[in-house]
């Protein structure tokens, strides 16, 4: 039997936090002197009486969870948290239909930074600052979780950093500890992305919203153009790098504080990372050189940004990258798929299974000729464990299977192949933009049928929990005693 | 150190075949008085003396190949007959150049079927013949590959039908007898095919050409209009039979003529594979139904023709599909990826590989729930080995990852993003025709830069040897002592 108490109990905690999250953009519309505070005051309210409520009604612990147990909160967590984002958006002057309002909060809170919300210059404060929020604690949900849950879920091979967070590390050796040492990082390096923005131009209110959604890899902007919005290319470089930044696994930044900087140098899936990001900027870059009208370096500028902010799943846009060709957009098609590494806030496959299914793959090639020899892929210099390939393996059949079906489902709500394929993969991979007139980087989520946008929400929340954390859930097993 | 006296003696045998089977044109075009007759037997002279020569020159058997040379027999081999296919159609009066004869001949024997020929109404008789040759023969080919070869070499899973077919099989035990059986039953299927497709009015000449590219899941036609050229639905399902006909393991047509039709019946390859057809033809008969201006039943025989011919990778078209929508669209371009069943002519990552895929995933998936519970994926009601499920899942990888990097390097071709993935897609799961404007089921291959010609040769090819053949090859231990 499944034990639904800690369930209840655990997603009234997290209601309340965001119903105190839900004060901030009520403080800031209350001093602009905009009617939507009312709205995200009682948001608020309510969410935290309903939080309140259910804590006090099953006064349950964390602890003596099973796998199980473990599996129902994280999914219904993430969902009670969509549901509550979406209560201000619904009820602001905004006027979002709940399927818009749903489907923007759950884009905020996985990080996936699609919108439906045309003439987000002119949206009232609360409401931006708002969907920053979402993506910012969207971030550090997925962090803590990469950290805490996932290893011990074993998720799609996330069991191989269960040992080295917890095990070889022994100077922070509890999950807590590192959970909270890791949210103190990133409150910091919230704060020093946003100073440096607000250094180079941006007032100081779109420095800390774009500082929010770049380390968060999210990529909900102020301005219905995105970073193009902004002409400088300082920006843009900045922007890049907290995006890489965003990427990186969080628990190598703690080493790094520690003074143990050649963890960070010499982490095979940061390098993997890196240098599949180099050059594939580099390749783009070169491409819009030689087929563009622009020099080296504004085809660098543009390259870099925008593979970035896709490979990262950020999902920013500074260009209209749908007129770059059929090797620019294949490329960092696949980009969006890779994804950053395991860890930080990105999104995707992760760096990580592709080296994994890489030297898995090869190994299993080398035996072709082999038969009887004994080939060992590794993963950072160890042993890959037969356990880790085999659920990497299947993660990335999973992948493949949900995008898939995920395409087939958006073209059945009547969306042309493009868009259909383009949606499901940014869904899933949650990037952002997609492909086409449509839903491209020069488009947005407003005009798709409401059945497309609520098949979306579920492939974000698919993408987002690794697929495996949900999908378990179908199992006939799952339920029985 | 591998000898390269067996590979250059079978290349000498496999010459000597293509040449005889070039007389064929040589008549049909003497006959009818066409002059291209001289090319055809040139042609077959050049390949017989070289094939003899080479045959000469080693004087070797296939007895004590090790495992590496038989990898390098069967990829010479393949690259040789595309090339000696090349030949006649590059000296004949259609003038092709030296690009289009090799891709034309590769596209024949893989049974891709995409053609560079403009105007096939009046192309000369020796040339639509011999296309229709190439691909009868590439599909035999494939067939005695897929049940004598690639399960000796473990080519991604295949080592599952070696057991099935040369142990459990005690009333035709060697190799060479079940394919000589095969082979003889593969000439009377396409006799009989030809009689049928007369009888429902198609003239002799096209009935045979259409009869062999159907059974070989080829999909070369005598017209521009493709299967769209003839009006009776009758040739439509014929025709559709006919591709399910080779999508199916000739293997359990011998055991069905021994009287053993159950194996046949209770395959569950055989069976998944016709779910998977009749879910997807009556899916996308509703779409166009609901969404078309047409009866049910011309929305089942439009789609039942277009899925079979998709699925099974035959290429053949009855109607411009690329207006079907994103719905039927994208789950069609699946269909392409998944193909038909393993020992049979068809082609993509077949069938009995995403059973094992789903198998697998699935048992990984009660993994997550009972960590230490014991969960064996089956396949027809056995269990899967260990080494079997790593293979495919490897497969599954190099698969995607050729089919992502096909794509990117088409795209560098100048190739829209909508061509370079189809075209990447149709190559490596050898179908035919793409989506999109260009070479698109109303489109032609003709207008594509030589060098996107080359590497789709090069795609097909590798997809048509299971990706492993060749990519053992790149591996430095293959080349070491």
């Amino acid at each position: 039997m499944i034990k639904f108490r800690p369930v209840v109990f655990v997603t009234g905690i997290l209601l309340s936090i965001m119903a105190i999250a839900m004060i901030i953009p009520a403080i800031v519309d209350a001093a602009a002197g905009h009617p939507d505070w009312r709205v995200f005051a009682t948001s608020s309210a309510l969410s935290l009486s309903i939080g309140i409520c259910m804590m006090l009604a099953t006064n349950a612990t964390w602890t003596n969870l099973n796998l199980r147990e473990a599996f129902v909160i994280t999914n219904f967590a993430w969902l009670t948290i969509a549901v509550a984002g979406a209560i201000p958006l619904a009820f602001s002057e905004l006027e979002l239909s709940v399927t818009d309002a749903f489907f923007e909060s759950m884009s905020g809170i996985t990080t996936t930074g699609s919108t439906v919300i045309v003439g987000l210059d002119t949206s009232p404060p609360g409401i931006l600052l708002w969907r920053g929020i979402l993506q910012w604690l969207g971030g550090i949900g997925i962090i803590v979780m990469a950290v805490a849950i996932l290893p011990i879920l074993q998720v799609g091979g996330m069991q191989m950093f269960r040992i080295e967070a917890f095990d070889a590390d022994k100077v922070l050796p509890k999950a807590a500890q590192i959970a909270t040492a890791i949210a103190i990082f990133y409150v910091f390096i919230t704060i020093g992305a946003a100073i440096v923005l607000s250094l180079l131009g941006m007032s100081g209110f779109d420095a800390i919203i774009h500082a929010m959604t770049s380390i968060s890899t999210g990529g909900f902007s102020t301005y219905d153009a995105s970073i193009g919005h902004f002409d400088a290319p300082s920006i843009h470089w900045a922007i890049s790098g907290f995006m890489i930044l965003g990427s990186i696994p969080f628990i190598l930044y703690l080493r790094v504080i520690r003074g143990d900087l050649n963890s960070l140098l010499t982490d095979s899936q940061v390098k993997t990372f890196l240098i599949i990001l180099g050059l594939s900027t580099l390749a783009i870059a070169c491409w819009l050189w030689q087929n563009g009208d622009m020099t080296f370096w504004t085809a660098m500028r543009l390259s870099s940004f925008n593979v970035i902010s896709l490979m990262t799943g950020t999902g920013f846009t500074s260009e209209d990258y749908g007129q770059w060709g059929g090797f620019s957009l294949s490329l960092m098609f696949i980009l969006m798929f890779v994804g950053g590494c395991a860890g930080s806030t990105t999104c995707g496959m992760k760096i990580f299974r592709v080296q994994i299914l890489y030297a898995t793959t090869k190994a299993q090639l080398n035996r072709l000729i082999q038969p009887n020899g004994i080939f060992f892929p590794t993963y950072n210099n160890e042993p890959i464990p037969e356990s880790v390939s085999n659920s990497v393996m299947s993660f990335f059949f999973l992948f493949a299977v949900s995008f898939v079906l995920l395409a087939v489902g958006l073209g059945a709500f009547g969306l042309d192949f493009i868009t259909a394929i383009s949606g499901a993969a940014t869904a899933i991979a949650n990037v952002g933009p997609g492909l086409g007139d449509i839903i491209g980087p020069a488009g947005n989520f407003q005009t798709i049928p409401d059945g497309a946008k609520w098949l979306m929400s579920a492939g974000m929340l698919l993408g987002r929990l690794e697929l495996f954390t949900i999908l378990v859930m179908i199992l006939p097993r799952f339920w029985r005693g």
